[in-house]
Formats: C-alpha cells, sequence, structure tokens
C-alpha cells in the first residue's frame, strides 16, 4: 500500500523497542511533514551519538569524553566493593536517578527467558566471570534484574554461575521486595506482602 | 426503563463495593434467572452470616464461634507484643495468608482521604488509642496500609496520633517498600528503588 | 483462612457475573458491616423481586404487573412486524433506551461460542422457532447480537436456523456495523471501515 | 544523568508521534547497539525517504514517483466525482486498505480540538476551498475523521465552511457510525445503538 522508501523505513522503525507497524508509518508520516532543517539535526544527532559515545570497558555503559572508562567507573568516590549487576543501559540510569547507590555497575546486556545455550550466549557472561576473577576489591554483587519470569531466570542463571567466586568477603544479594509506591495490599501477591512485612521499618 | 422491583434492586446492588448500575442490572437479572431453591440458598447464606459472625471486640475482625475474641485474639501462640494496623478484613486475610506474621492485628474500618474530622471519625481511633494505652505488652506497631495517597495520609495521621504513646520500649514500624513481584526497574518510580536497594538480602 | 458462613457467601456472591473471589470477599464484609435494617432490606428488595417479576411468555423479557405479558407486547403501538432477537435482557434494555426502536422483542436467553448441542440448548431455540412460524405478522427479523465472535457465530446459526421461515415478504436483518462514538480510523478493522463507508450519509 | 549526545537525541525521539522520554531513551540504547552498517541503513533510508518522496499537490499524499500527482490522483479509474476528507496519512491509507472506495482524497493535515484561528490555520483549509471551487465534477464530499470529540469538532467546522459550496448535486456526508467488529451492546453509547439499528441490513 504504501511506496517503497516508505515501506522501508517502516519496516526499519518496526524493529525500535515497543514500536509496531503502526507507529511506524506515523514516524515516517512525521518525519516526512519535517522542514528539511529539522530532518538533518535528527540524521546529524544520530550520527553524533554514534560518533561521541564509547561503551565503557569495565561496565559497558555507553558514555562521552575521553578516555576508555565512563563517569562512574573514573570516579574516585565511588565505591568499588560494591559491583550492580543490571539488564540494560536505562535500568543504570533508573538506580542512579535514586542517588542511593554508590558503588560500580555491570551492564549485563539483556536478560534470558530460559537458560538456552543461544540465549545466554548474547549476555556479557564471559566479560561478567572475568571481572569478577579479576576484582578481588568486590564484597558485594547485587543482581538487580526485574523481578518478573525473565529477570528471575536470570538471577538464578547468575546465582550459580557465580557461587564458585563467592567467598566469606564476598556475597550476592538481590533487590529487596515489598510494596511499590501506590500499591495496595489486596492486589498485592504472598511472596511481596511476605517481603514488605519482613523488611518493615 | 426497568420495573420498581428491579430497579430498587439495582440501586441497592449499586453500593456494593466496585459495582456500577451496569453490574447492578446483570445482578438482578442473573438472580431472576435462578431456580427457586437457588435462590432461597442465597437468601439463607446472607441471613446466616450476619446471624452466626461476631465482630471480635479485641481487633474488629469478623469471626464466627464462641465467646467476644476472633480465632487470632483467643490464640495463645499469637505474639501479642506485635500489633499490625490494617485498614480493612480482606487486608487482614492478605496479611494472614503469608504466613510470616505471628502477632496480633487491629481493623481501622477504612483510611482517610484528608484529615477532615467527619473522615476521620468514621474510623476506630478511640478504640485504638483505648487499646494501646491498656495493652503495654504491644512493643511494636506495625501500620499496614496501602502505599497509595489514601494509605500515605492515613499512616501520618495515625503516627501524629500514637506519638504520645511511644516510648524507648514501643516502636511504630510501616511495611517495606521495594519492587513488587513482576515488577522492573523501568516503571519503578525512584522511591521504590531506593527503598529495594536499601532493602537488599 | 475464612469462617465457614462467610466462605459459604463467598463461594455463591463468586458465581454472580462479573465476580471473582477477591470482590465476594469485599461484598460479604459490606454485609457485615450494614445495620440490621439495611440488611433486611436487601433480603427483602430481593425476595420482592422473586416474587413480583414474571417472565413474558411472548418475548421473555422479566416483567412486574398484570397479566402474562410485558408492558413492550401488550403496547398497541409496538410495531408487531419487527422482532429483534437479543441474547440478554440488558440488550433488551440499551436498545430500549435508544428510543429509536418501536418493534418487539425476543430473548434468547445467551449466546453460543460454538455450536454444540449442548450450548445450544441452553437457548431458547424451539420458543423462537415456535414464534416465528405463529406469527405471520412478522416481516423482519433483527439479529441485535454482539459483535464478537460469539455474537457471530450464534447469528450465523440463527440465520441458518431460520432460513426455511424467511419468504419474499419476510427478511432477516443485523444491526449496522460503523465506527462507533468515539472510535478511531487508526484503530478501526478493515471490515468497519468498509461498513462506515457503505453506510455514509 | 545522560550525556550530552544522548540527551539530545533523547529530546528529538520524545517529539516522535505517541513516545515519551523513556521508550526516547530506549530507541537511542537500540541505536547505539547496532552495527555500523545497520545505522548507515536507517540514516540512508530516512535520507531516502525525504529525497525520493514527493507531496501530491492535489490531495496532499505523500508519493513517490514522476510529476506532481501521486498514483491515486492519477489514476483513471478512480471516480473523480467523490472527494473524501481524512485527517492524516494513515487514515487515507486504513480507508484504501478496505478497497472499497474508489473516489479521491484530501489530507486536511489534522484536526482541530477548538475553534481557535492558531489552531485552523494549521490545517490544509485555503487548499480544501481551492478545490472546492475548482473541481465542480465533486458530487460528494465525505467527511471521514475520527468520531472522538475532536474529529467531531472538525466535522462541523468543515460542514459551516462548505455549506456555501453545497448546491443540489454536491452534498456532505460522514462516515457511518454503528457496532464495530468485536463491539458488545451493553458497552454501546445509544448514538452508536440508534444508528447501528438504523443502518441494519
Amino acid at each position: 500500500m504504501y511506496s517503497k522508501s516508505v515501506q522501508k523505513l517502516i519496516d526499519i522503525f518496526s524493529k525500535f523497542p515497543t514500536i509496531g507497524p503502526r507507529t511506524a508509518a506515523r514516524f515516517v508520516f512525521y518525519l516526512i511533514d519535517l522542514k528539511d532543517e529539522e530532518l538533518d539535526e535528527i540524521l546529524n544527532s544520530i550520527s553524533a551519538v554514534k560518533r561521541n559515545i564509547k561503551i565503557c570497558i569495565s561496565c559497558f555503559n555507553p558514555f562521552e569524553g575521553q578516555g576508555m572508562l565512563c563517569e562512574i567507573c573514573v570516579n574516585p568516590s565511588r565505591d568499588k566493593s560494591l559491583l550492580c549487576i543490571v539488564a540494560k543501559e536505562t535500568d543504570l540510569n533508573s538506580l542512579e536517578k535514586t542517588k542511593k547507590y554508590k558503588g560500580l555497575y555491570f551492564i549485563l546486556g539483556g536478560t534470558v527467558s530460559a537458560l538456552k545455550k543461544a540465549e545466554v550466549e548474547k549476555l556479557r557472561i564471559k566479560e561478567l566471570v572475568a571481572k569478577i576473577k579479576n576484582q578481588p576489591e568486590i564484597s558485594e554483587i547485587i543482581l538487580a534484574l526485574n523481578s518478573n519470569s525473565e529477570g528471575e531466570a536470570t538471577t538464578l542463571y547468575l546465582e550459580r554461575l557465580l557461587k564458585p567466586y563467592i567467598s566469606t568477603n564476598k556475597k550476592i544479594t538481590r533487590l529487596g521486595r515489598g510494596l511499590p509506591v501506590g500499591g495496595e495490599l489486596e492486589y498485592a501477591d504472598e511472596e511481596t506482602l511476605s517481603s514488605a512485612l519482613e523488611s518493615r521499618k
């Protein structure tokens, strides 16, 4: 129905996270309606991100700046004994916004829905194991993954994987469970309520 | 549009919690379609509840049985130093289902959206204060209210109200916050994530 | 978890249309909290509906009053050449509220999800066929069923069933399709849009 | 929290239709994770659309090809006596998919929520009036706007605007209303049901 160039771009936008063909089509017509200078700004900004952004060799956080390490990893005031493993970049950002965490991060690159080899290989497992081996100063590894089924499967996988590297002065923890802001007892499951009771304060 | 008897019953069902006139009308036609013996069973069951159920004079939990106290309040193995304040009966039941809480309860009878006198008077405030005064064995009062705005307003109100009765060997706590089961970091607010980080284990 | 009488009533309310055990529990505690006279009013209103309401022998609409026929069927100004078949009582009421339909109705008593004998037997099929046979004055049968898959299956079934009784001066129609109030072209399926184009005015 | 280039691109994606800052951030990290050749394909496809797509001077439909007119406007088999006014490009496409409409289109460029001058001026009103004046062969103008409040306000505005150009051999119509596919009588408003009854067939 759409012309060739339009359909090609709809197909491309349909691969963006959360986007289906209907929204993708709206993106294309939005771009067509833009003035030339507005479109150039978009193209330049995409190119700029690709050109300016490097991936931190320590935590895999994208960053802009000098050297091989991101601002968090080079920051001397961050606590190098804490390593927080997150699935993706936006999760790191969510945790940073709380201003409550002063340790370092490691971006795993995704989660696994089942422990299939093909899925696990997409994650940065080798890099994670190497990091834990080479950095004896890490005393706590926080598995900060979603509390849904994929996040749980990944947490279980990582707990098993990292067990050999855990000693008396190194432990693995998970994010605490409880009632979220806005949550109601009536709709909370038993595990959430149990945790909320235990972590009362 | 509906006949008098039907409209009357629609109006009655519309006052049931969560029910609007559309569902209320479906209830009425559901009842009309029932056989006589099925309808009698409903009427008898409603009457039986009213006849058999007493309200516990200590915690205000409805119960069936001998005496003036519910099964929880008469149970000698429950920990009398813990008092958990909940808004309504179903919240008590949600906490009991976790099998993690061994103390006693107090059913407040609702929450307040704002601290208006008329609203506060609907709650069992006098009964709560009397209980706290008369039971020095209580060492922890757990405010187990929803984490939404009404629950928060009620929690703040109770904290202020009960402050005079708190001493070094008596404290007020709240349910812990954190990621609920199924929760995702990306959609969690900063306060929920902060609590989840702090209560990690 | 709940006492016997309470659990019995929860089970009963859980069979009400659209109600699950959680809302059923809230109903029971709502009833327990009512004053005696309020509860009596509910019991009396349910009994009154059962006592006062008769089912119209012609259209199966519940009604209150003298005789064997409902107000619509006895109303001489209604057009006896039009028969509108609806699944349930509330659908009849929805159509009456429009004040655009002046014919008669027939309440089928449900819809079928598949053409299984057991399901079809729950509907008033025999009564419908008898009515069509005995009332030659009917010139149009309107199948006013939902436009979802159950409604469509039932419509197809009725079209096949009633075909033998259709002649040059008797026809079967369906409700028109189109964009509903509030509907958007972007989210409308092709069949809805086709109908909306055809029935433009 | 994000680096400058990343935040710039998040701001740009946040202006895309339906996109908020959270999804915009995911887009940026999606792009960062792509291989160079994948990113180049996106940049090239956006440039190609801008380079190849022209806006039809008659109906304002974006198209790819020779001349000044889109495939629909140059198609001799389309019925030039029918003009269908739509708000946006994707609405035209939705109607084309039905394969039921053989006339021409006019893309208005939006809808108005209120009849403020600033809002109305963003629409192609002058172009529409000129078209109606210059093309006496148009016998029916179909206002194919959403059935929500913005669409209704725009329809009313256009009806008033075009009234002076309507004569005995030129009329204005709207899309028909009715139950959409999947719709249920119980949740349909009275106007939708009235239309569904009137357009029964």
